[in-house]
């Protein structure tokens, strides 16, 4: 019987910390992929970004007009060097895991968490993306901010997730339905029974190796998870 | 006696491999960096980019004005979470080691070689810093495209270094009096004498893995080059 490569989708934010995907855990996490033997390909959602911060001063950009100037999508890009798709042609039958790198474009773009906390909304794709994943059974993987994502769309099914030991987030997380646990690091929150796997990189790293040791064990542990 | 923790300064030229730094490659440097017990510093020229380019469609961004709305510094700090300095701070006698990201900003932003080619002007505070590096033995190194600016300021030394195998490139870099290896995309070229260590990266790279490989043993090659 051949073994078939382990598919993952990437679902990107942006391209930067304070306004997009955080870059050290998005390379990392396709460098753990790609590692692991497994294939990856990167998505976004086709949207304005909620906000740019100028990552030298820490301001906010001032913007003319409604509309943040920098495209989610196109500023995903940047970290995969193009080779993204729009996350409205992502299809779970596709792949075998999903992983959402953190960010604060997870809390900005994929969600509205850092202005309404709990009771934010979820981009449409986003959502869809998810609830397709977890109906298919795809694992299902998230680190540093983005599992509050996760607890917005599936914690009424009472998933279990860490992001870290942060009390102020993980109580919102909690009013969700999802359950919270505190972890390490480097640590993985495995959730066997929903398919989820999350770990806090740098809501606790303190250095790339150790963001680079939580991508890699939380792909080991998704890897682990899925059906082969 | 006690070891001094090598000291080494990263020189970023934006945030996207088609008109700044490219981002595996210099994520993957800080790492190796980080991983060889060794101390980095980023830095970047305060200046406009040369262009923008929508890494998802490939093409420029229409800029309204003169210069492009997108400063290099701001950019950069994207791949380093905001710890980085202006370029003008940077001090020779602070480092062991300067190191240089490829990318296309290193064509576009830290010279103008991709229009210019061999006759390129470099950006005056990159100019001095790989100046100052050279006169006080700092070990520089470069990837991908960034050594063509090497090649230009220390072209008169006769230095040797690699861009992998592309013979226009190559040729250009001879016209400065450099001299041009071939070398594979993990491989490394040392030039002893003058202290430098280039690498081919995404010049010939198929793989995150490869860059992984690529960065690691120029930064090995330079540690091996440094007074300990």
């Amino acid at each position: 019987m051949e073994m078939k490569t382990p598919r993952f989708a990437v679902v990107l934010s942006g391209c930067g910390v304070f306004d997009g995907s955080e870059i050290h855990e998005a390379v990392l996490t396709m460098l753990a992929i790609e590692r692991s033997g497994s294939e990856y390909q990167c998505f976004a959602p086709n949207t304005w970004q909620a906000r740019t911060i100028d990552h030298f001063t820490g301001e906010a950009v001032a913007i003319s007009g409604d509309e943040d100037n920098r495209n989610v999508l196109a500023e995903s890009a940047r970290i995969c060097r193009g080779n993204i798709k729009d996350l409205s042609e992502f299809r779970a039958q596709d792949f075998e895991g999903i992983v959402f790198p953190g960010g604060f474009g997870a809390a900005l773009n994929l969600s509205d968490f850092a202005l309404k906390g709990s009771e934010c909304d979820i981009n449409q794709e986003v959502r869809r993306a998810i609830e397709e994943s977890y109906q298919q059974g795809l694992v299902i993987g998230a680190m540093c901010i983005a599992p509050v994502v996760l607890s917005r769309v599936l914690g009424k099914e009472h998933i279990t997730i860490t992001i870290g030991n942060d009390k102020d987030v993980s109580s919102g997380i909690c009013k969700s339905g999802a359950r919270h646990e505190n972890k390490e690091a480097t640590e993985v929150c495995v959730d066997e029974e929903h398919k989820i796997v999350t770990t806090p990189c740098y809501m606790l790293a303190k250095s790339m190796q150790e963001v680079a040791m939580g991508t890699s064990n939380l792909i080991d542990a998704m890897l682990e998870l899925m059906d082969y």
